[in-house]
């Protein structure tokens, strides 16, 4: 069997250049918003729709929707609330369908929908996600939401640990300079991730307005095993 | 003193996003335009001009200006000759002026001109280079050029060792990602570069094309002083 293709898109200002139509590309970006929906889906929210614009997110709320819409990390007026995965709770979303807007990561979300399959990443599902794409046979793109179309640290450090098992499985190989990139710098922040993450700029930017209280919980396995996917204009649990 | 800053742009396609009218940018595209520009200064080039287009390249051999233009490797038919910094000979370019089209590297130094300065880095030029503009008093931007908008690793690897000399310094700080990732990468590499580089895509394209014998000089430190400047449409030794 031909080993599929494996590569990491380091920010969506490079996303055209990694598109390939027959790809499932996974999407992260974990401070805050895929963190976010993966705990959406394990407390038991029916449906997430990623929408781009903030006038979209208002809209839907006349529509009766639940909405998570934030801008630089503040909660929108009109939201229900905002983007930290705490928000998402059992009590809160269980069973309801949400309209989500971000900074950056529904947009990308839509910008990845042209490939064959739309995948939500982080490291609270990483061993559920990463042996189902071990178990599939198609291409793979790691999709790195970075910071306003910018590189960042810690989607880069979750992209290089899903890369490093995808190839550790014998099943994908890779020529992406990108990956080998992200896989080197996962080893040599994993010995002491929450140290490393100390550098990264969003790491700043959450502790300047007092949000991040998330991230320690947002760099932790395996907290779920739920895997979202998207369909036509909505993720879902897979 | 303000410390000034410091960024590492890891691809034209993130340049807008870093660009900044007062900063000093020094553009790496060592695989092989801007090795190949050095050299060509070290050799006694009167003054080289980057052209974006094949068109440009070739009407301005109609004016009688030495060319060196090359895509995806090959020398363009109506070329004088290639990219490799091996052609940049003294008995060739000594008191020449010279055109001069990559596929990358020259649109990238077009790309830039917005900003104070663009300078042109290497390794054959890093110290005269990073010691100038640690004398400056002014933000710097390290800009890779990468491949067809892509991330590399031989041009983070090189912007890695100038953002850490820099910081070393203690005149320049960074809230920049992308200069830790350089960084860390150059500390991780540093001590095998050549075995390190076998992994870079691009290594292994010049392999294939037999245009590989250029590698090891091409991060060879300090072999020449020169520093390339733009001046107008043409670069010129500083």
């Amino acid at each position: 069997m031909r080993k599929k293709s494996l590569e990491v898109c380091l920010s969506p200002a490079m996303f055209a250049q990694h598109a390939d139509k027959e790809a499932v590309v996974v999407v992260i970006d974990i401070l805050r918003a895929t963190s976010a929906i993966c705990t959406a889906f394990a407390n038991g929210a029916r449906a997430i729709i990623p929408v781009t614009t903030v006038e979209e997110a208002r809209n839907k709320k006349l529509d009766g929707f639940l909405i998570a819409a934030e801008r630089d990390g503040f909660v929108l007026d009109f939201a229900d609330f905002g983007n930290s995965p705490f928000n998402f709770t059992s009590d809160k979303v269980e069973g309801k369908t949400i309209v989500y807007s971000t900074t950056n990561g529904t947009s990308i979300i839509n910008m990845a929908s042209s490939c064959s399959a739309v995948l939500i990443g982080s490291y609270l599902n990483f061993s559920a996600l990463s042996d189902w794409l071990i178990s599939q046979e198609q291409n793979v793109i790691l999709f790195c939401a970075g910071w306003k179309t910018r590189f960042n640290l810690e989607d880069t450090l979750c992209a290089g640990v899903f890369a490093n098992k995808l190839l550790e499985s014998g099943k994908f190989n890779t020529n992406c300079d990108s990956a080998h990139a992200a896989i080197d710098l996962w080893h040599l922040a994993k010995s002491d991730l929450m140290g490393y993450i100390e550098k990264a700029a969003q790491r700043s930017r959450l502790r300047d307005k007092g949000l991040d209280d998330c991230i320690g919980y947002c760099h932790t396995f395996d907290t779920t095993t739920v895997i979202p996917v998207l369909r036509g204009d909505r993720l879902v649990a897979l």
